[in-house]
């Protein structure tokens, strides 16, 4: 029988797995190199070091210490970027706030999460009447005198803590915007988030030569880890602090963007803009959404290898990632086809099952639907204050997503639909996203949502809200032509509602909203 | 103050990091591509996982459970690569063998590790004699009958542990080569493999596009955990079953090879034989010794991308790697400068550090030189069975490796010396290193190996043990010469023996048996 070391695990062979051991190594592997860009500014990673030092020091200065929980309502923007290391280096932890939600909806938030206090800037203090902490602005133009400057700050350093004191101690709380009752505080750890950042490392060969434009918030779940994932990699943040297409456009020329992720419509967004293609190629993880035939095509004539991934707040972002290599002769429908699946799991999550009620796993045909189910290091440590929540996500040893999918002999998973999706009309289930995929092979419609509208006889119908491509107004009758050639009578649409859809501040249409407007548009009539 | 969460790290969001995952994750997401080349032979993952669940149930079948300890001495064949899961996969220990040790070595082995069973082939058993543990012989052709064939097997699946009871859990077991006093055993865990196998394939940028040529013996470090790293990746492991020139320029080519990793003494055989470059470019991983000005040249006509690492058995393999990215006008000299160096702390590695006797850090001035010590999770979990070995290594909270090392501004260590190849003659000190480089600079040499030989008057002077090119035969005369050009008078080699040097089972010479004959040759005058 093997006779255990002599020594348990040791300072000398065991250290906490937290992402703060990312930029302690970034600090000294890559000090020249730059850490972070914004607007006409850049730093090293030397000095974004010393900018976390400042903000640490700040803090602590304000009485915030070990176990305090520290808000921030940003743009992406490096105080944002730093915040990700100054607080965990001072034992806190980070709760980054969504940037578009309501006055009431932030100070539940404040309130629930026990906030020591909120850094904002002008823009996105101004909405937010009184607060339950402190509220400190920070400056719209460093240097410009107007708020704190983190950037400008003669403050003396601070040291960081190499680490917590337990690996699965937290270090972020994200509160997710439920669409139906309050939003709930998911609790990352150092652990989850120094492996999911790694995982992500390795899918999307993030290395220093990276350059990483930020178009996704850093609000949302960290920005999927990638926070602390680049740094990891000594690569560089380029921060875009509103979702601008001529910005974007511009920076992924004059900062050689490599790697972006963003939600499809920012996607949309690019292709109606982008006039020539990108000088050298950029690889974008996209989610939430599958990419149309449309969209692959045009982005690929713009330069962009797209990457389709899921996931969700609970999970760290991705848990699976779809980055098929196509033989040089398939068509664009194949690789449409192949890319509208969610892929593989991520080498750092446990296990993506997809199961029937009783847990157990679907056949791998492909066709049989069922739920998909996760474990492992990147689920959550819980629901912040609400053991009911978390009993009921965590308590079985799986943790149930409520989205439905196949999974395909080869390992891939495709979602059929979010099991609120799902249109029962007649009698009959089918997906939205069957009729968005349809819809979205018009040449004219740039997005369509589908959703279930209530219905006295037959319980449901589908109603699709379309955004049209520029210059195209909509032929409602042309279109209904189209769908009777490419859907069956029960999945059709019954109505058309052209204009813009409204979104999240992750670019995800919000179908819940659209929803309640069909319901609404129905009791009027 | 922060609430912890309801519930404790449970099944759900807390998994025992272990290389099993990454298994069961390719036999999932890569069924059907190829896990492992060798001969006439490949598997697919499918395939590959199907081998290891016949290795699983033929140990059970044995009565090797938890615990246990499983030894192996092959050269690298698809059945070592299968132990280094199906060993952990039953909860037992993997011990791999040298391949090159003396009979009596291996029983000590055996013995010292309590080690169940032995599995071999006809080769590495045949010196062996009597082994104080059962011994199992390979086929040495599948199929031909002539052994165990495991390739072949028709046996019942087994089923395989998700991973072990804890992370810090042992994984393996490895002997160091100690050139003085009794091999040591170095136990790893599921935890450290995990993560340095994360680590490398982020430092390497392993992907499931990438063909790893198995220039490398698993049996050493096994593999630097890249038996893992490669299957995390979904990558394709090409096994090289010996040294030969002429079968591994083969394999680059047929199988087209993206990495490989092994000694630089195996580079210099392939500058040698490799007539045309590799058709297809070629990430090489070398540590031991610094990469020639010529070899570099030479390597990179032929395709070869160098990437210099840094690492000991008690540390899974590499701590630091050097790929540095060069602007395209850099000269050869100012390349190989560089890349002389041993480079930045790998992303898994906790801290290295270079300091001096009472362990603060030397001045990072490219200068002053102080002992490279390291600590983290990939180091060892300690020495079996050696209670006092164990505590001198791991106990002060820093792990001391013996080498001696100066730190650049940038981060970047350079070995001058293992701490036992400082050579002091007339007082002073030199390092032999320094003037291995300078030799390496005459365009006969091949490799020359320099060590201290007792000497009456001046303690020690350096000699110089040479191997010539191919095609040159040495001038003496010449070569003292060259060294009075380049060279201080104390540290000019007093002797110049020619001929083919010793080198251990990974290619690296055997200092330590040229200071023997060294001795020898003096007592002898």
């Amino acid at each position: 029988m093997f006779e255990q070391p002599y020594l348990a695990p040791c300072a000398t062979n065991y250290e906490a797995l937290s992402p703060l051991n990312f930029l302690r190594r970034a600090e000294q592997a890559y000090a020249d190199q730059t850490a972070v860009i914004w607007r006409d500014r850049d730093l090293s990673y030397a000095e974004f070091g010393a900018l976390v030092r400042r903000m640490a020091h700040w803090l602590r200065a304000r009485g915030v210490g070990p176990g305090d929980v520290v808000s921030l309502i940003l743009p992406n923007r490096p105080e944002l970027l730093a915040a990700h290391y100054a607080v965990p280096g001072i034992g806190a932890v980070l709760n980054t706030v969504n940037t578009r939600l309501e006055a009431e909806e932030i100070s539940y938030i404040l309130d629930h999460a026990q906030s020591r206090l909120l850094i904002g800037d002008a823009d996105t203090l101004a909405a937010l009447g009184d607060a339950p902490v402190p509220v400190f602005q920070l400056c719209g133009n460093p240097g410009a005198g107007d708020g704190l400057d983190f950037l400008a700050a003669d403050l003396p350093g601070a040291t960081l803590a190499a680490g917590p004191a337990a690996e699965t101690d937290a270090i972020a709380l994200n509160y997710t915007s439920g669409t139906t009752g309050r939003p709930k505080g998911v609790v990352y750890t150092h652990r989850g988030a120094y492996l999911n950042a790694l995982g992500n490392v390795a899918a999307l060969a993030f290395d220093h030569q990276t350059r990483y434009l930020w178009t996704l918030p850093m609000f949302h779940c960290n920005g999927w880890t990638h926070t602390w994932a680049i740094t990891a990699a000594g690569g560089t943040h380029v921060c875009l602090d509103r979702i601008d297409a001529a910005q974007m456009i511009g920076l992924i020329a004059d900062q050689r963007i490599s790697h972006m992720c963003c939600a499809p419509v920012v996607l949309y967004m690019l292709m109606e803009q982008m006039s020539e293609p990108s000088p050298q190629p950029v690889r974008v993880g996209t989610g939430g959404a599958a990419p149309t035939p449309a969209l692959i095509a045009r982005m690929e004539e713009l330069g962009f290898q797209i990457v389709h991934l899921y996931g969700l707040t609970e999970s760290y972002g991705p848990v699976t990632l779809n980055a098929p290599v196509f033989q040089p002769d398939a068509s664009l429908q194949q690789r449409a086809t192949r890319l509208a699946r969610q892929g593989l799991r991520h080498v750092t999550t446990g296990a993506v099952l997809v199961v029937d009620d009783a847990d157990h796993s679907v056949p791998a045909d492909g066709k049989t639907v069922g739920e998909i189910a996760l474990c492992g290091n990147t689920l959550m440590a819980g629901n912040y204050r609400d053991p009911d929540a978390t009993e009921a996500a965590l308590g079985t040893g799986l943790f149930r997503t409520g989205d439905l999918a196949v999974l395909y002999p080869d390992g891939e998973i495709q979602i059929q639909d979010r099991a609120k999706d799902i249109i029962i009309s007649g009698g009959e289930n089918f997906s939205s996203l069957e009729v968005e995929a349809v819809l979205h092979q018009h040449p004219d419609i740039l997005i369509a949502a589908v959703v279930a509208a209530p219905h006295p006889k037959w319980g449901e119908t589908a109603w699709a809200f379309i955004e049209m491509r520029s210059g195209s107004s909509p032929d409602l009758q042309a279109l209904e032509q189209f769908c009777r050639q490419n859907l069956a009578g029960f999945k059709r649409p019954k109505k058309f509602i052209p204009g813009p859809l409204p979104k999240t501040a992750t670019g995800k249409v919000q179908k819940f909203a659209l929803r309640q407007k069909a319901k609404e548009m129905t009791d009027e009539q």
